[in-house]
Parts: C-alpha cells; structure tokens; sequence
C-alpha cells in the first residue's frame, strides 16, 4: 500500500554524469538544516541537506556516485544489516527498522533509487558524503513506505535511525569492499569466456604449423594452437588470482565505529551486523581481526588493485601479439586474420583495423593509470582513517567495469571469429632460417651455422641448401622437419 | 528557413554517460550501410552508421565524447575551417560547404548537438570512430540545413564531402590539440585566482609570527604571511609552465592526410585549412614542419601532461599543510582554520573536517594516474600513427576538467575563508626551541645549543633560561627576538 | 689439487660498480672468437668473449650482475642442476659433469668469483648476456678444476657443455626466479623482526591514553598500544602475503629450450633438471604446467613486484605516521619521540630530525617506481618471448635488497627506541573535544553537540563544562571517561 | 709544498658501491666527536663522525654518493663559491678561506677525493648526511693543504667554516641543481649526434620507396628517408625542451639557509655566494625570486623530469619501430637490418637479436620508474623543506646517466650501422594494396575499394586487375605510382 505512494522510477535506473549543479530556483522544495544552517532540497530528492552540500562542495569529476550499481547496492545492504542488527540488540524499533529493511531491499533488489545517489564518485570527507547520501535516500524512501512526508525526520531519522551503531568510516569501507566483490564476479565470468574462446582457437589451430617469434626475430616453429593454448593458461591463471585477492575483502570492519575502538557501539553488535550483511548479501564476510588496523588499512585494495594491473598487463601483451600476427594483410606477418567490425579509414580505400585489441591495450593504461592513484591515495592514509577512499573505490570499480567490458568485447567481437592464414603459416615456417634449429642434433651446430648463413646471404631456403649438399636425404629431412618433432621435446630421431 | 526544421535540443547540451547499447526496437528507423552491410539507426539520430557500429564495438567505460564539450567544439572548427579551405580551392560546391559551415557553427558557437557526439571516449581505431560521428552529425545536420532529409548522403556526404581531403590520422589530432588549447584557458584562470586567494591572505597573515618546519620538526620562524606567499608564488609559476607547454599545441598536422606525406591532398590545402581553422577558431595555429613526425608523435601531450602533474603535485603539497597548519583542533598544529563546509562525522559532535583539500588531493592523484596513462599510451605509438590517441586526449581532457573544478572549490570554499589563530601561532613560537638560532650569532652555537637541550629536558622556555642566565638583558633579548630580524636576513644586531 | 691453481679472490666477493669500460691495454690477454670475429679478453678473467661484447654493449648503470649474490647463486645452481641432469642422461661425459659442478659450488656455496659477472645488470637481449656470462665463468672454473687453461674451450665447452640443454630462455628465467626466492628470505625476516618490535612497543604502551586522529583532526581516544598494535598486524600481514607471491616463482620452465617447446630437448630432461633444481637449491621447484605460456609469461613478477608495493605503501604510511606523531619537539604533535641517530642541522642548535623514517619513505617510492618499470616491461613482452626481464630482475632484485635494509634500520635505528611522553599524550586527551564522544550514549547527540561547540568557542575543556552545567556528577563522568570504556566497544554505562 | 702531504688517490677517482659497513677493527682511527657521542673514524679518511653516523644509519642501496662525479663536483663549487662570499664579506679569514678554496678545486676540478663521498645515495635527513660529508671531506682536505692533521676542526672546522652561512637547506639544493646542469650537457650532445645520425640515414635511405603502416596495417607509400626524417625530427625537437627545463635549474636558493627567510645570513651574502658560485662553475645562476618557495619547492625537478619522460617515451617508441622495421629476417616486416654486436642465441643458429634497442627500451622503462618516484618524493615535502630530496636527485641524476649511455650506444651501435633492404621495401611497397589509395583521385573512392577487396581476395596486386581490367593504361598508372607522386601532397595527375 505504501509502495504506490513512492515517485516512480525506473528500474535499473542509473544515475548520470552531469557536470552542472543542481538548479533549485524553478522546482518545489522542502528546507531541511544541518550545522551550517537551514537549506531549501527539492522536494521530490529522497536525497536531503548533506547531499546537497557535498554536491555543492564536489562538482568535480560529473560522476555520480550512482553510475556505480554494485557500490549503490552494497551501501543499501550495509544499511539494512546493521538495521536488523540493531533491532536484534533492540535499539531500533520493529516499525522504523522494517522501513529501513524494505527501503534497501527497493535499493539492493530491485535496483531503484540508484539516481538518487548524486554526490560526485570524487569527494572529500573519507566517504562521508557518500555515506549521508545513504542515510539519506533510505530514509526518505523509508518514510514514505512508512505513510509519511520525505523530510519528516522526527519519525525516521537519516542518522540516528539509519546510520545507527555506524560511523562513515566503518560503513563506508565495508560497503565498498562488499561492491568490488559484487563486481568481481562479472569480470571473472568474462574471464572465463575469453581463457575458453582462447582453448576453443587452440583446437581449431591445432595443425596450423607456424614460425615462433623471440625478440621479434624468426625462432623454431611452434603451432599456432600452442600459440593460442598459452593465451588461454595465462588468462585462466588470473581467474585463480582474482579470486583469492577479491577474498582479502571478504574481512570488513562493520561496527568499528569512528577509528576502530568500536566507541559508544554495542559489544555484541560488530559480530551480529557482520553476520545480517553475509545473510542479506549472500557473500561470507567476516569481522576483521584487528578493527583499529583494518579502518585504516587500504593493503587489500592496494594487492587487488595490483592484481587488476596484472591482468591489463596480459590483456594488453596479448592484443599486442594479435595486432602483430595479423599485421598485413601484405606487409606485415599475416599469420591471423581478424574480423572486420568497422570501416578503418576513410581516404584509404579497403583498410581494416585491429580496433577491438587496440582497445583492450587503451583499457589497460587505464587499470594501470588506476592503479598508480590507488597507491597513492593508499600511500596518503594518515593515523586512524585513510581519507581518500572514495577516489580508490573510484578507481577500483571503474577498472573492473572498463576491463570486464573490454575483454567481453575482446571475445565476443574479435576472438571468437579469429581466422587463420593457414598458407601463409606454413610459407613463413618453410621460408625461415629457424628451421635449421631442427637439425642441430643431427648436423651438429657448426653445420648448422653455416647452412643458415648460406641461406641468409643466398635468400634460399634452409631444406634446398641441405638437399644440395647432401648433408641429408630427403627422406631424413623430412622426417626431422616433421611438425610434431619440432613442436615438442624430442632429442634424437 | 531551414533553421526551423531542425529537432530541437537544448542550447549547451551535454552528452550523459551511459553504458547501456542504443535500443532500437521501439523506435523509428532509416537504414544506413556500411562495408559490414546494411544497419538501422533511429531516424532522429544525427549520427549514423559508422557511429552505430563503434558504438556497438565499444561500451567501455559509459562516458561519451560529448561529456567533452571542448573536443566537441574543436571538431566542428576543424571541419569548418576544411570545409572554408575546400570551397576555396574549389573542391567543394558553395551550397555543401555553405551548409556544412554552418552546422559546424551550431556545434561550435551554440552548443548544439553535442548528445549527438556518443561514441565511448574510450575506443579503438585512432579516433575513427569520434571522426566518423563527428562527419555523420555534421552531415546530418547540414542535410537538414538544406531542406534534405538525414540520411540524404547523396545530397551531402558525411565522408565525401565533410571529410574532404582529411584523415582521421589529421583531423583528430588537429581538433585534440585544439581542445585542449581551449580547456587550458579555464585550467589557468583557476589558478590565477587560487594565486590571488593565497596572495590575499599573505597580506592579511602579514604580521603573524609563526615557527616554521622542517621535516616536521619545528625550525625558526616565519610568518603566516610569508608561508602564504610561497603558495602565491609557486602557483603562479605553473601558469608560465601551463601556457608555455600549451603553446606546443598550436602546431598541427590538419592536411597530413593517412600518414603525413599528405597523399592526395591539393599542395595548397595543408596552408589554407590552418589558417581558416586559426581565423574560425580564434587562436594562432600552424603547420608542423615535419607532417610525418607530427602525425604520429605524442610529444606534445606527454609533455602537457607532465606539466598537469606538477601543478598535481603542487596543489597536493600545499593541500597538505593545509590539512597540516589546520590539524587539531586542539591536539594538532592549528594554526589556522578551514571554513566548515559541511558536517564532518554522524557519530562525533561537533568534528569539521578539511574536505575540500581532501578532494584536491584526491583529484591530484587521478591527474598523476592520468599521467601514466597518457605515457603508456605514447610509448605504444607504432611506426606512422599512435592508435591510443583517444585515450590520451580521454586523460589529458579529464585531467583539465577536474584539475580546474577542484582549483575552483579550493579556492571558493576553503582558501579564502581561511583563518590564521594569531594567538596560538605566537605561543607556539615562542615556546620553541627553534628560537634559540636567532641568538646565535650573538651567543655562538655551543651555547645556543647548551640552552637548547636544557630548555627541551626542564619543559622551559629559551627565553627564561637566557634571562636566568644573564647571557643576555631582557632589552637585548626582545631586539633579537624582533619578528623583522628574525624572519630575513640580518647577521648583526 | 686443481683448487690450488686457481686464481684466489675473497670469499663473497662482490663486484664493484663501475662505468669504465674493460681496459685490455696494459695487460695480459688470451684470444677468443665469436660470430663477429676474435677478441682479446684478459688472460685472467674467468668471463671470455661473449661477455666482453656485452660489456661492450651495455655500458648503462655501472651496476653489474654481480652486484646481487642471489641471482649469481641461482645462476650457478641452474647449471649445476643442467650438468647433473645431462650427466644422468648420459649427455655429458662425468669428468665434464663433475668439474661444472664443482665450479658451480665454488659460485654457489662458497660464493667465490662473484666479481666474474661483469655485465651490465641492464642489457637487451632478454639475459642472453647474463646467461653466457653465467657459462663463460663456470667453464673456465671447471677448466681450471681439470688442470686445463682458461680458455681451453674444446676440453669444455661453455655453450656446448655449461649451457647443455638450456636456452637463455629458460635456464634465466629458472634462475631469476629462484634468486627472488632466495632474497624474499631476509625482506621475510625483516619484516617479523619489524612485526615484533611494534608487539613489544604496542605491550609497553599498552596503558598510554591518547587521542585518536581521523582526518588529521582530532577523533575519539585510544591507547598508543593499539596503535602500534595496529602496526604490528598490518605488516604481520605482508609476511603471509609475501609468502603467497614468491611461491608463483617456484614454478619454472627449465626444459622449455628456446619457445617453450622443448625443441631438441630430451623428453626426460625437463623433469629431471628441476627435480636437481630442488635437491640443490633446497628449494621446492616444480615445472610449469605449460611451458610457451610459461616462457613469456611475467606475471608471477608483476604479482610479485605488486605485494613488495603493498609493503612499500603500508611502511611509507606508518612512517609518515611516525614522523607525524614525533613532530615538534614543542610546536607539534609531540606524542611520541624517536631515538636521535645523529645531528639534524648544521644550523639550529639541538634540532633531531626523524632521518630514519625518511629514509623508508623514500625506499618505498623507490619500490613503486621499480613496480612500474616492471609493469612496462612485462606489458611489453612479445609473442614468445619477454625480451626485457633482465630489468624486471634488476628491479624487484633492487626492490627486495633496499626494501629489507630499510626495514632493519628502522626496526633497530627507530622502532625499538621510540618512547612516549605519557604526559602530553593524557594532556592532549582530556584537552580534547573528542572526549565528548563518550557522553553521548548518555547525554544525547544535541546535547553534546552544543558541549563540544561552547568547549571550541571558550577555549575549555569538556568536562569542566559538563560538570559546571551540572549534566553528570563527577563520578558518573569519570566512569564514561574510564580508558577502558572509552576504548573499546561499551555502550551502557 | 703542502701538496705533497696529501694522501695520493687516482685521478677520476669513482666512489664504488658497496653494502658492507665500514669496518674499523683493523685500522688506524683518530677519534671524532657529535651530540651523540665520541667515535672513532680511520685514521685515513677524509670524512668524519657525521658522515660515519649517516653511513651507520643508511645501508640502502649500497651506490654512494660519489657514484655521481657531477654531484660532488657541484658540492664541491657551491663550498667554494661560500668560501668566497665570506671572505669577501670579512667573516672568514683568508688563510681559511684559501685551503677550502683549494680544497674544492682538487675535488670540482681534479676530480680527487670522489671516493671519499660514502654516504648511500638514498638517505633521510634532506641532504644533511650528504652536506655534511662534503663539509669534512673539504675540511680535511683544506687542513693537510694548511700542513695540519686530518680532524684538527679547531683550526678549520667541517660546520663552522665549511658550512658558513649555509643550511643543507640551501647549499644541498643549489648543488643538485647545478650538478643536473652539468649532467644535461652530455645528454643533449648525445641526442645531437643521435638526431645526426638519422638525419643520415634519412639522406642515404631518401630513394627508398616503402609502404607506410598505420594499426599496424599496410596504408600508403613513402620513402624510408622520410621514415628516418621523421625520427630525427622527434629527436632534435627534444633538444630544445630540455634546455628550456634545464634552465629552470639555474635559479638556485643559496643564502635562503634554514627556511629561506635568511636568518642569521648577512643580508648581502645571498648575492655574492651566488655571483661566486656563476663564476666558478661558469653556468649563468641567478637567485630564487622567492627563497622560501624555492627552498621547498620541487617544481623544476618534476618537470625535467617530466622531459626526461618524454625523451624516453620518444626513445622507446622510436626502438619499438626499429625491431619492427628489422623483424625477422624472414617472417617479419624486414625493411631494415640492424648491425650484428653479438650472438643472439645459444640454441638457434645464426640468430642475431636487436639487443641495443632493447636495452633503450629498458633505460626508458627505468626513467618512466624513475619519474615516478621523483613525483612522490615531491608530493611528499611538507611545510618548508621537501626531505626527499635525495632520492629526487638519485633518480634524475641515474636517469641522465643511463639515458645519456643508452643514447650512445644507440648511435654508434646501431643506428649508423642501419641497412635497407630496397629490394624487400620495393616489393613489399609493389605488392600492398595500399598503393590502390593513389589512384582514387582519378579512379574514385567505390572503384578503388572494388578493386582493393578483389586483390586481397584473390591474393593478386594491385596493379595487375587495374590493367587487365583496362581502368588505366600502363602509362597512366605508372605516371600515378612515382615516388614522388605518392609521398608528398599531389591532387591531381
């Protein structure tokens, strides 16, 4: 019944980048105050007077922090487990907490609200802001599910209802950590789409014989299904290392209250409000073992952070390999074809681009860029808080949203539909000097220098020179030039 | 006439970030085509195919290329001013160059258009994809300029005609450059009044005697003012720094075509299009003198860059002391005092914290990430082109925007409202240690630092301990310890 | 006997950096030859003509290989693991086996002819250098060890014998990595050492009431036992985390050969060169489930160079917190004082300065800068090969060497000495606003509120206002003052 | 006469790094005394107790200070340009102010007692360790010039004397700036002569016809000439930024002493010790205008820094083209071929590796890690005095010397040795269906596309299906197809 009394939004609705401040001048409104004194909010905001300040204060990056759903969600979950917590201690009452509890679930679940999450994703004040924006919004929502007006805070109260038994610098950290674990999760699955695009290549190129590269120089050959089937371990390896360092998250310091001491909270409420956001949240948190350290402590962002990185550096070393394989189509080493997905250019007429891998590699200076702001804003914690944790949560969650969409691109518009040049393969493998690595153990190296020298200088090919000179029959040649000899140990023929 | 067929859009528009694909299902549509076949676009789109498919092929980070209103303006100038160049060379019809020049005008001088500009700012491709929206609006609109329908490209060709005698390998540089000229404005105006704000309050903290620090350890004294003062004068500095690195912007390779060696271009084109781009754009541009190096160097912007990381790293030091001469109330420095701009903690009474520092050191932080990016980026240039330049122009853009919203708040909501506590700053001078330099080269160092250590291990004052001593009368003492002998130099007494 | 023949050097030498250039004019040289043609080397170095081309090559840090014993080590045990692994096959005669092996030991155990790897620790050819450094001196040991000359490569070979069954490409990766297990030893003990001495300091200062400090403004109380606490289980921390990354090393691809495919490998021998690999490096070792992947792959380094990052940021923060909560003596926060180590200022009698918290600080920067370069490095590794490890190696050795001695100086030039001024710290205290904290459990947010503020404006303290308005009695207030309430979770009285 | 009492060491003398502690069991000591106590130094050095604490207290990196000949150079001239101004200004005697001038020209000039400068590189205490140790060094030196004995501080003392009127706060910055003037000459000669040996091969390679590639993908002709042109453009162009950066170093704070207010200077010394210290180092320096901003301020080192970046990232990228270019000698592009300086492979015959440019890209790598660190070290001064500046002037120092070196290895090793192979350029360039782009003048866009997508489908050229299907005669092709035609802008035929 209260439910239809709530302004409409859409679901999923995300809150959008606007760099210009809110104009009140032409909309209804209701005063709300705070300690700077008394301020006029737009009457339809669920958002009140702290929102408003920060908004005023932060016009900084035009973010929201509602272009982060999984942040947005994380926060309501907060709210509602310390909200139950809290009327399991029986500090709350049942009709204010179910207000609350059913205002998150509107938040969490069903995903509205997220455009009311307005403060800039860049902020001052370790989240605080962020924070209110919260308390906030689920007050408001809460009020009106309770029959009440948006602002009447004498009947559910944004902080000492909310935000009761917490401290930005408890809530805000935990929330964060329970959205990058959120997000964690979709860039894994995209992860393990591409490490199997990748294996499903590898079997395709199994036979594709093909020259390996060292120093950019011509090696020995190699498949191009081995090529492909390294690709795929190095990107199922970080599938492993994501998930232990996104673990590291998993320990959060609900009910530490203002710098860990856990002051003015409840003895019993940090383990109660830990347990109430693994139930809400389905994901197993638990109590930090040192409350002061982990209020302060930013190493798990820092190692996960670190291990983002890790992960654009392979991404982008692959796509830098793909971009190189199928340089050409003439002039370059054309041993791949890449789907065509645009047009390349507009004056040269039939050019195609690698545009897909080009950027992957531009999302990984991103994460890396990220990355580097992480360790500093890390690096400038001072005493009992670190202060910019907002910026590492930005950062952090931006680069799990770019990677994940870039490697889901990676996958879906270029992997998946990689040809080979099987021709060309075998031509450059035929053609290169590499191959005489092959007959070392028969020849003997000095032979073999000299062979490859010849058909350096001579522009022949490696199998004519030997033939020539008899150095072995055909027969034999063949048999040591075979693909699965070359391709694995096999010292003797 | 024609004007009033235009859809409307409202004057300043700005692009939102959204990372949602274009819906097309429910809307009207006409078909386009392209070299991958035949796609629909909504019929109110300005922008069409190639725009359709990079939007497809890129849902990176949710940001459009209309979130930058500055690059926006900067394409439609360069179109313009080649539109100019191509009439007059007589390459272009006086009725397509006319309608073109003045759709260019309504992106560039009235703002309009810009939520038309929606490909990801993040792409691969070297900026085709921006190039290519950029071709298709402004063909678009100018159709409709023209009595034509969108979509007409017959009657005016987004490629053709727009795009004449460019590559996106010229045009997209030469409009980043621009943009970044034009962003660089803003950027130095905050900062010419951050440097007043801080030269305002030198004057007014003029006659405040304060100890100064080194390595945090207290030293000898200064004043308020002259610390203030510094900050004037090292902000200042940048502004030379900024403009001059800005200047190297001014070079640009429009009329380089694919790779510089300006293929297929009339000789006569590259002179002309600068010096129309120069006239519409209002800022002196010019040709680079190597087309094929300024076709693919990033010098200019990794440059640029590094100059915003100092001015990073000065707004982070001197937000630093701030927070630091601020701290306390009572158990830190405090001598001065942050305006309130907003509540600090919901569980501690009456705690203010300095946010707006906070935030610029956070933006600092994101400008130094930035940075890195833009480096990686450059480094990754290949042979003739660098195909990361969207990502470089991303951060370079990014990094103006945020710099200048933060220089702004920092100026107006917290230096200018900074209050020095003159009572504080003078007991803690003169309960300092450090005063006992000012003695020495009347008392020699040996006995300066015998009062010293006695002053440090009895909790004294040096002033007492000289007095007690008789090493000095109370008369010669205050001259001594006089503010105007002590903050400059004066060997003698 | 053959041990008496050979040159003497110091036990654990060390070579020395420097960037002159091998001067061969004034003394004795024997002829070698290489594909580029013949050279003299001097008659008394173990290294020959391969390492005089890339001494020549490289002349860049003046830091040569030698300059870090862990990876000399690891080198030698790799060949020592090869040669036995070769003789067991039957590939190496036993008099070869055994003279490489003892040479290797001499290298290994005895830690002799360390100053013989003269190249540059920068060098491209992705340890080709290093590697035939590596073969040059271990084969003119073994020759000496055999009664032969230096120099006397048909008796033993240093490519042919030394480097039997290896390619640079796997026999230094496999090295590298055991050099990093190596060194992550002492960063290991370190780190405990640190852990221990901020227990004990967290013990002694267990009853030390203090301020707590969010945002550099004054908090809620604490003891300055928790806060060293705090200290010991964050770094605790990076001891297990550290064990984590460095185990990744323990996988190798010794037997790769030249791509990872093992060409002309013997099948048996990858598994049995590790399996020697462990039994003589006492280390775990195991091989790398897929050798291609494991050839390129630099991941394990990034991961790596990521944690030693984390640990640089966690002891660059403590430290700053450090020379925070020592800043004065007078005019600072003065809570606690570090042991004076040497003079501060040639120019301020009695200053002390916190040099050894400094000097952490700047290793940890150092580390983040190193953790970039290997990030570019790794990130521009190509196809089959990371042609830059040599500086990957060169830095996260670098890293680990300066990380661990920064680490004992500030555990044993500052932590163990730091003492508290009990007096300010209570001082400090009951002067606080913060104090107010602790009432409003019982007097209520409003009211508490207005305390805090009459306290700031009057210059008072908290308590005698809360007495003088009579809100508590003096009992009840000192009962909410108790340290022991106030630090630590208590919501009732 | 005086002269020959002083202990003999080699000219040039280079400081070698080392980790091990100075061990004094064995030696001759004279006793020396500070505020810690009385300690004992060798007998034989020069240094003394403030320098023997500091070695004491910073075992790090092992590479001390007179690892950088132009830092101590630059000490060295700054003591003599104060020497100077005292004595001019009355208050240090001649016969002092003689042995310290001579003192300094031994060092500054002659190059001797460099390996007397032993404190580790990367110190706490913003320089004092490294001042100090230049004020006993000079002290000593000065005392055996007057026939005393080393440690007779009475008649010359290492801080009364040496150091008058200075702080490390002034002196130390003033000589990191001039030593990076010193260093800069050599980079910028060495970037010279690489700017003037691809200005070569751009004369020699100017007939060269190749294809150009842009994405890696083939796009339109041009010659290698313009390729190399390019590159010596790039190049010079970074001449002129780093003198400009490197100017910024001329404006020096000496005479700021403690904070930069001057105290206890003689208010005319700041401008005499700086006209000294002009004349002796013959480099234009002029005072700071604002010598407390100068003397925390690290503006100028971020930004040549900053510049040093850049070169880098242009050195790096330039290399990336080079092993490009010489990819191969079979399966790669192949254009070019890279001089032979060693053996590349123990494994592949008659492989040869582009090493010297991967030991550019490596030294850039390191400077790109470098400007890093220099950033943080920046970011983190505080109040009056920057105390990182050690590792500042490590970083920048280590980063002109081995870009300087990598530069020069780059030309004489590789650069001028750089073959074409015209034939491969021509065919290449023949065979690319780029080539189509200079026909769509006279062809137009559609038919062109038509016949690119043809010759790439049926792997023919170009030219071929443009005269059997009769769209050109012979003549008119090969009239579209000169050279000159195609590499420089041409519209019409």
């Amino acid at each position: 019944m209260a439910e239809t009394k709530i302004d409409v939004d859409p679901p999923q609705s995300v809150a959008v980048a606007t760099t210009r401040s809110i104009e009140l001048t032409q909309v209804a409104t209701r005063s709300e105050h705070d300690l700077i004194g008394d301020a006029d909010v737009p009457a339809n905001a669920y958002w009140g007077v702290h929102t408003l300040r920060a908004v005023d204060n932060f016009p900084i990056t035009g973010v929201p922090v509602g272009h982060y759903p999984d942040l947005v969600r994380a926060l309501a979950l907060v709210k509602q487990a310390a909200a139950r917590a809290n009327r399991r201690l029986g500090h709350l009452a049942p009709a204010k907490a179910d207000a609350i509890d059913r205002a998150c679930d509107l938040i969490a679940k069903d995903g509205r609200f997220h455009d009311q999450f307005v403060v800039d994703a860049i902020q001052g004040g370790a989240g605080t802001s962020t924070n209110m924006n919260a308390n906030e919004v689920i007050a408001n929502v809460a009020l009106e599910l309770m029959g009440k007006h948006k602002g009447d805070y004498a009947a559910l109260h944004p902080n000492d209802d909310v935000n009761m038994a917490q401290s930005t610098n408890d809530a805000y950290p935990t929330a964060l950590r329970l959205a990058i674990i959120f997000a964690a999760g979709p860039l894994i699955a995209s992860l393990d789409e591409l490490a199997f695009a990748f294996k499903s290549k590898a079997v395709e190129f199994g036979d594709v014989l093909k020259i390996g590269r060292t120093q950019l120089q011509d090696a020995v050959p190699m498949t191009l299904g081995q090529e492909f089937d390294a690709y795929f371990a190095t990107i199922k390896e970080d599938v492993a290392r994501i998930r232990e360092a996104a673990a590291l998250f998993r320990e959060v310091n609900l009910g530490a209250t203002a710098i860990g001491t856990g002051i003015n909270a409840d003895p019993r409420y940090a383990a109660l409000a830990i347990e109430e956001l693994a139930r809400a949240s389905h994901e197993p948190m638990v109590p930090a073992s040192n409350l002061i350290e982990a209020t302060s402590d930013m190493g798990a962002f820092v190692l996960f952070s670190g291990v983002l990185k890790r992960v654009a550096v392979k991404l982008s070393k692959i796509c830098n390999d793909l971009r190189l394989l199928s340089s050409g189509p003439r002039a370059g080493f054309g041993e791949i074809r890449l789907p065509t997905v645009q047009a390349g250019s507009s004056i040269m007429p039939g050019k195609v681009n690698p545009v897909i891998p080009e950027v992957v590699n531009q999302v990984a200076y991103m994460v890396i860029g990220h990355d580097l702001t992480v360790t500093m804003c890390a690096e400038g914690g001072q005493l009992q808080l670190n202060a910019f944790e907002p910026t590492i949560g930005y950062c952090v969650l931006s680069s799990l949203r770019t990677l994940t969409a870039a490697i889901n691109t990676l996958t879906k518009k270029c992997v998946v539909g990689i040809e080979a040049d099987r021709e060309r393969c075998r031509a450059l493998v035929e053609d290169s000097i590499g191959l005489v690595t092959a007959l070392v153990p028969v020849l003997g190296y000095e032979t073999c220098s000299r062979v490859a020298k010849q058909a350096l200088a001579q522009k022949r090919r490696v199998a004519d020179i030997v033939l020539e000179e008899k150095l072995l029959t055909q027969q034999q040649m063949e048999r040591l030039f075979r693909p699965e000899a070359m391709t694995s140990p096999a010292r003797s023929m």
